[in-house]
């Protein structure tokens, strides 16, 4: 089955004013749809990063795959790889310094999301059943508490049913927000924002208020190691994981070594060079697994067999996104026999944004349950897109910037990293 | 799709006396084939092992998968090692004593190979585009070399077109003959069979004989540490790669520590938990993947990646077996784009006899072009099973038992390990 065409959109949704140690979500998030089209009509759906440079390197290879066949996901690898090139200056957000191998991961994942579904349709069966069928039929997500502001700063802002959260106090009401809403069963707090002290104070008011729900702590690398472990030790017993408290392999090994809770990273272990030298270390003891970085569904269920062959704990990675990754997700983590915990997801930031058609996909106690139609079992919502593209066109914002949106407000402001 | 039905035929083939360091081939070659039936007409073939206690797990196991999904092969990964239990006594021939993993993964193997041949054919598509699609037309293969006798001792026995091959030129004859029949490129000799220092004259024979063409010799572990360093001294840049030269994790460590080319193995690294110790002493460089005991096609391609990822390179090991074997060894291969070496096969000893339909499986300038039909491309040849089976009745032999057939040669033989 070949293909005849790809069809790649940017698209703009709303975005709350999230703070992490980069900075400050925009008011519009960024994401790229990817529609492959074929010959004998059928067609397929990938998601993947917004940023202008990512969606230039999108567009190059989605001209490159026309003819290929949808099976041929390893010779598309490597076109890609060779379109992709070896030139790369830009920054990947938190995972660092750019690579070409990051950079053909990354471009690849939607292609190979997209073939999927159309493998999918074509045989009749859910993307899970081309990753091994489903070991869970429900997914479970954690609730993702941000620090954040009521609004967007600006004469027009109004605040956004949220509301803010800059204490313990307003992350208590928030996690009771999304829990209520989604039946959520576990708390992830992305810190990095406040002074650590207080959000140990944040971790200690979470589990005195949801005790039986496991919490998990993301800091985002704002600190140095020395704060990483102090932090490990004044939460003994209450995380149930710490994440990328600080920079690199061997400061998450220095830290894995003093602290009695499971080291989480999305950030030092984020392509296939990186997990020789973080296991020599034994710098991480859970990998949070992202199939858009990580080469998509395939290349993600080798990496989920790899960890469970070293005995890393497994869980999932999430940036802001849509229904499209969500149902990928869901499809790979459902597949994913040795996932030890509930994978991340924003979704309840887009507030039902969504570029695909309600119905598919929905919360049922925290929990996604895999869609059952062929392939990712979610359809396209072409009007949504339209309306999602022409904000993409008005919104003024090519690639994320939560610095940049951060200074504006206070210019003082730069990423913080192994800061604290 | 769901399962129907298992057909379980134990079969038996003849075999040369091919020598190595557990004696000496039998003149029955033992294997089952698993036939798995579906609902919806299509039918997916296996082949594994022979032996009975291998047998009787597997028709336990076939009973107890019917009615599961032919997508399901986590679920049926599961529902097998349930089945399997835990208590397992016997040895797994070479690869060292038999525990639940091993036993799980061979086990279901065979079952798995026969899903994904039912997937390709619902598909219309071959095996191959199941695992990611070819990154070779055609999978090399290389001359498997035996020292052997002229024939099997007794009143009847006949020699054999072979020939005998107990010195350097009955070697050097053995490859002329396979090359000139296959067009094979590179060349394996199963060692361990003669004193070390035989060996290496034999492996300069061949090196002279065939210089272009890359050598492999495989002991079977039978040297102690101190051995293999010596014989790897002397066959200094004249080996591909030294396999398994003497026992253990921690032997293979000491001795690659010693040896100028790289170590392969098929015997320390065998199931999953062999992995990490094995990277963490650079114990192997070469990784001799089998999808009969790795777990299937799709797990053995998990154990590809991973040996990519950590820079091992990587061959395929082969027993005594048939077409439907190749086939998904020859699939299987062409989608692995880090197959660095030729794989082995004891195709050529076989001699033409086979339970496929013949056609689809050939050997071109040593290597096989990828069966293009769906699935794994190979037709069950009932007629050949029939006589097979009724061969396997008669012959008497339910186990594989390479030292107890030597035994009745030479009744003070055992098993070398590290005998030398």
């Amino acid at each position: 089955m070949l293909i005849t065409d790809v069809q790649v959109t940017p698209i703009a949704f709303r975005d709350p004013p999230l703070l992490n140690a980069a900075g400050v979500h925009e008011p519009w998030a960024l994401r790229t749809v990817v529609e492959v089209i074929t010959d004998e009509g059928l067609s397929g759906l990938g998601e993947t990063y917004g940023d202008l440079s990512h969606l230039t390197k999108v567009r190059e290879c989605a001209e490159a795959i026309v003819g290929m066949d949808v099976y041929a996901t390893h010779a598309m690898y490597a076109r890609i790889a060779s379109v992709v090139g070896d030139v790369v200056s830009d920054l990947h957000g938190l995972t660092g310094v750019a690579t070409r191998e990051k950079s053909v991961d990354r471009v690849f994942a939607a292609f190979e999301v997209a073939c999927l579904d159309i493998q999918g349709k074509a045989a009749g069966v859910p993307v899970v059943d081309l990753l091994g069928g489903r070991v869970r039929d429900a997914v479970p997500y954690s609730a993702y508490l941000f620090y954040k502001w009521a609004a967007h700063p600006g004469d027009l802002a109004e605040p956004d049913r949220f509301g803010e959260a800059l204490d313990p106090a307003g992350l208590v009401a928030q996690a009771s927000l999304l829990i209520k809403e989604y039946g959520f069963s576990s708390i992830k707090l992305k810190g990095g924002v406040m002074p650590p002290e207080e959000e140990v104070e944040a971790i200690k008011a979470l589990h005195a208020a949801f005790p039986d729900l496991p919490l998990r702590l993301d800091p985002n690398t704002a600190w140095t190691v020395e704060t990483s472990v102090r932090v490990a030790h004044a939460l003994d017993g209450m995380l149930q994981y710490l994440e990328d408290p600080a920079p690199d392999i061997s400061g998450m090994a220095a830290v894995a070594r003093e602290a009695s809770m499971p080291l989480a990273t999305n950030m030092c272990v984020v392509t296939p060079e990186h997990l020789p030298p973080a296991i020599a270390q034994n710098a991480v003891q859970v990998l949070l697994l992202d199939h858009h970085y990580w080469g998509g569904l395939v290349r993600s269920s080798h990496v989920a067999s790899l960890c469970g062959t070293f005995g890393l704990g497994l869980s999932m990675h999430s940036n802001s996104h849509l229904g499209i990754s969500l149902a990928a997700m869901t499809h790979l983590a459902a597949a994913t026999p040795n996932l030890t915990y509930a994978c991340d997801t924003h979704t309840p930031w887009q507030d039902g944004q969504d570029v695909v058609v309600p119905g598919s996909l929905r919360f049922v106690d925290g929990a996604v349950p895999v869609p059952s139609g062929p392939g990712l079992g979610v359809e396209l919502d072409r009007d949504a897109l339209a309306v999602m593209h022409e904000q993409y066109l008005r919104c003024g914002i090519t690639s994320r910037d939560d610095q940049g949106y951060m200074r504006r407000f206070d210019p003082g402001f730069s990423t913080r990293r192994a800061s604290w």
